[in-house]
């Protein structure tokens, strides 16, 4: 069936309904499979447009994951969901239907797969490309326990151009593992999928026959049927004579039909009687079954909640992301030096105007965050001017590169860090709370935070202009609202503002210096205080987290009575870390009180809850300044 | 030539001798070549005898340097070496010939080819896998700025496992880009390579042809000729019919005989009439020319100096690598739950008595760390309990890992982190000065850093019963040479002890907190102090970096008048750092100098050199300390 509308209604789905255990699938005969995969279509529509939340993905795996769970003995075979973007419909048919509408929620269940959710979540992701080497572990775990079971990792396409999957792939291959790979590919990663890669699997399909099993689980090649697939998006320039699984040394079966449930459970269950590394490769559409999803993949990779209601909220700031790519066109236009760089996020990145019109200026260099900083590196040593767009989380795993390639080589790279801080829904596995300390750590990089999205258009154009490595860390979501000069304006580097003074007369006086998105609230915290207290309250704008300001601490040590220092990272080695380092430095003895993430991992729920949560809203920073300064005063007196 | 012995004194090399600039190798005959590479590495041989170093790679790689310097436009067109260790002979012929007896010394050349040294090291390495994205930059750049240039990456095959590597592949077809591949296959990466893509290179050998070139530059296929090769290690599994490279969309020639300079010119001149990804596959034997390296190619690696001499400095005390690897075995004995993982650093990392005695316990999984990481994730899923052992500069490429896959999960994984702090003579791409700030801003890793070898056995031990991540950090080279206890005994977490007091009766107090290598230097720095002063002097071995003993430090904080962190870390977020934040926790107002290694990327020497340079042995603590304390008696006086 294809579906045209997201249902506002619980839509009537009986033979689902009797299925809270994987068990009760599996009594089902094989030909009432495909009247399963419809109710779950159905109920994913209803579900996903309840709760919001990743969307396409999980419609091009419904008949995959009844197939899945139909043939594998769940949860004692291990089923591994890479990314877990496409987890929805594992969700439901393991016994989490009803709390489908919660996910992404506080206290709802998890974007993503979660060990401590569920024993089928056999492992836990967000990120890409780490269910092989997960597996792995998992199959070579229980060879060594001598109970042995199948463990299937499920990869899409894109997330198999990381270099940790092919790492995995050819670590599977040295033990000659009882390992299942699912290859799900649907030509997509949340943009279009690039690179000798996605071509070489184009050039398979192109190929016109696939590697099929028979009862006994021997292979044979056949000319695959012309089922209906969405169109492939690139050439192939590659030779599907040569097949990469094969060479690395797996066994490989494919392509199959994606959407034909009962094909998939006959191709599985004969697989699953061969042994060594095996590679199972269908193609899926993302968004299958849902005509609009089909027809615009990359905006219905994710969608917001009550879509089906056509309800929209459209806040008037930009996003930072957007700000971003403004930015990003208005440099390239006065520097013909500047060329960037995404790993696979272009839309989240902000980058599709860019991308239009500078495509001979613009590398989507596929999920590959290592490549995508030394690639940076590379052009750097040419004379031109690289700008990285990466998410905090994601620079996590270019960190090496940032270092050994970049830093130490003092490289002019760019970095726009985005996603930076907490990040609402995703939960923690995309939470941008380590950049401050995996960066300052390491010589030659300069830090920005701006205030607000017009200091990030500065922040932006002042670590281009800087000549060495340079970073500017933004929140996820919309900015403050404010004025966007058009202008393109540079700060000085490592100079601090102040934003906001109160009760100038007072005697006693607190000093905030705060980072980034807590500057604004830090503002309405230190006007709450004012208003409580005959205190004087500055409140400084920081914006470089290295080099910090160390002028402007020290003039404001020499009169202030308490620091306080607030930022969206963690507190370990942050920002609040870097101005003690400097007081210590300085020998200077002055109370401080260090605000920002707690020493935890936080579940999901909004951006907003968790900052509240955190005491990181501007209530938040006046209780727990008030409470230290009254302590303060009162050992004073 | 098959040369014995490594000569003390230069040998007589005239060709060489005249060849001061690559141009000048350019102008000879292609006939004079086989005489140049001859004398060429005579003169390796003298001189890595003279210097030690990096040595079997560079004996490998003698005939295709001088063919790609004989063949390519140097500096103009690009060439880059892919980790560096096989960089000496590039060294001599661009100018730098007689300076390399000096190579890895304090203002000697450095350890591999660094930008700031030299026009023709295009790009700075010293980890792998980072030559194919970094000249695709290159490659990239030059074709955008309408300049295009030979842009040439030669790789190992030990680090085409790196994931890395196969993204920037995967990019480079994207791109269509000009790029020539030189696989350097010597079936090694320092140790035996492994995993599917080392079986894959063997069965292309196996096969008995290889892809060749005519005179227009268009390929054909041939039988190869019986070159002399280094026998393979491994049994071919993989289906040499599926060429990996064709797979990704390259141009694929080879396998070539990489000692065949002639030969190899004469390839070289074809593929670069070529365009778009190309790669040219060379076999080589590492150590060749030098019988004892041919033979034991592991042991000849790297040499000490003056190996030539027979001369050794056999130290007493056992390095910190065996006393991890003794520490492996012994757990192991206790705990079958124990599996040990090594990405290709069985050796360095002191497994090879493991590796031999626990094969089914050993997993090498090739250049691969941040599989080896999301490896051990997957394994402890399965309830047992895996150890990594890394260096601490190479985990920095399986960061995302560790956070994302180990420390979210809270799973029982131990890592052994080796060659924590400065590491001598690799120079500043190999310092483990990062660790501590990029580990302890993650929630849920208990760090560690012993004070020497036998408590560095014992915080194994207390992380391995730790039910969640630990990490201890020990560093390169020899323990101090105290008894080692053969019980495994287990330390309390958070705990630190007291090591020295001096002067205890002293009014005025100085506590100096130590971490990990600079325990016993901070008491022979504590023990100047007293002498010099009336000062009492209590110096406490932190043991924990995360979680910090806090109970100690509010301790000392009621009775010392001057707080010293001491740490072989970058200041800069480190563990001193730490110590400050939990002071600002607790209110706690006192001096404090932190002392580590400075906000610089420090070029090579011997340890103890960089280590005096950075203030950190025990004249230096001394005094810093006394400058501080000096400044401290007089403003309160």
């Amino acid at each position: 069936m294809l579906y045209t509308e997201i249902p506002a209604q619980r839509p009537v789905t009986p033979l689902l309904d009797e299925i809270n255990h994987p068990q009760q699938l599996r009594q089902l005969e094989q030909s009432q499979l495909t009247q399963v995969a419809d109710q779950l279509r159905q109920y994913i529509l209803y579900a996903a447009g309840q709760s919001g939340g990743h969307f396409g993905a999980n419609l091009g795996v419904i008949e995959l994951t009844v197939a899945l769970h139909y043939c594998f003995n769940t949860p004692s075979d291990r089923l591994i969901w890479d990314v877990g973007h496409q987890a929805y419909p594992h969700k439901v048919l393991t016994g989490r239907r009803d709390r489908l509408t919660s996910i992404r929620a506080k206290d709802g269940l998890a974007a993503f797969p979660a060990r401590e959710e569920s024993e089928f979540d056999t492992f836990g992701v967000g990120h890409s490309s780490t269910a092989i080497s997960a597996g792995l572990g998992m199959a070579l775990a229980r060879r060594y326990q001598k109970d042995p079971c199948q463990v299937v990792s499920v990869v899409g396409d894109g997330a198999m151009t990381a270099g940790m999957a092919f790492e995995a792939l050819n670590d599977a291959v040295a033990h000659d593992a009882d390992l299942i790979v699912i290859l799900n590919d649907n030509d997509m990663s949340i943009s279009c999928s690039t690179g000798g890669f996605a071509k070489h699997l184009a050039a398979i399909w192109e190929q016109g026959q696939s590697v099929q099993l028979d009862d006994q689980g021997q292979p044979f090649i056949q000319s695959h049927p012309d089922w209906c697939y969405n169109s492939r998006l690139h050439q192939p320039a590659t030779d599907a004579a040569d097949n990469l699984f094969k060479a690395i040394g797996f066994d490989y079966f494919g392509p199959f039909d994606g959407h034909d449930v009962e094909q998939l459970v006959n191709v599985l269950n004969a697989v699953k009687k061969r042994k060594g590394p095996r590679l199972v490769h269908v193609y899926t559409v993302k968004g299958k079954g849902f005509a609009p999803a089909e027809a615009d993949q990359i905006k219905y990779h994710a969608i917001g909640k009550s879509t089906a209601s056509g309800a929209s909220s459209q806040p008037n700031a930009p996003k930072y992301a957007d700000v971003f790519g403004q930015w990003l066109c208005d440099e390239a236009e006065q520097d013909n030096r500047l060329l960037a760089i995404t790993p696979a996020m272009c839309e989240g990145s902000g980058m599709v105007k860019f991308a239009a019109k500078y495509p001979e200026r613009y590398f989507d260099v596929a999920i590959a965050e290592q490549h995508a900083v030394t690639l940076a590196a590379g052009m750097a040593c040419e004379g031109l001017k690289p700008v990285v767009a990466i998410y905090s989380t994601f620079l996590q795993r270019g960190y090496d590169q940032l270092i050994h390639d970049v830093a130490l080589q003092n490289l002019d790279v760019t970095f726009g860090i985005d996603r930076a801080g907490l990040v609402g829904e995703d939960g923690p596995t995309h939470a941008g709370a380590y950049d401050y300390a995996y960066m300052r750590t390491v010589p030659n990089i300069v830090i920005m935070a701006p205030k607000d999205e017009n200091e990030c258009r500065q922040m932006l154009h002042t670590a281009y202009l800087h000549p060495g490595p340079a970073a500017v860390r933004y929140p996820r979501g919309n900015g403050l609202g404010v004025h966007i000069e058009s202008e393109l304006k540079s700060l000085e580097i490592g100079r601090a503002e102040v934003v906001a003074s109160f009760n100038t007369d007072a005697s006693a006086r607190i000093t905030i210096l705060a980072f980034g998105s807590r500057v604004s609230v830090a503002i309405a915290a230190a006007e709450q205080l004012a208003n409580a207290d005959s205190v004087a309250v500055d409140v400084i704008n920081m914006r470089f987290v290295k080099p910090l300001d160390a002028q402007m601490i020290r003039d404001y040590a020499a009169k202030t009575d308490l620091f306080v220092t607030v930022e969206e990272h963690a507190v370990m080695a942050g920002a609040g870390s870097a101005v003690n380092e400097l007081l210590v430095q300085e020998q200077i003895l002055k109370p401080m009180l260090n605000l920002g993430l707690p020493d935890e991992f936080l579940a999901q729920a909004t951006h907003h809850e968790m900052l509240h949560d955190c005491g990181l809203d501007a209530q938040g920073i006046y209780r727990s300044i008030m409470k230290t300064w009254t302590q303060l005063t009162v050992e004073i007196e």
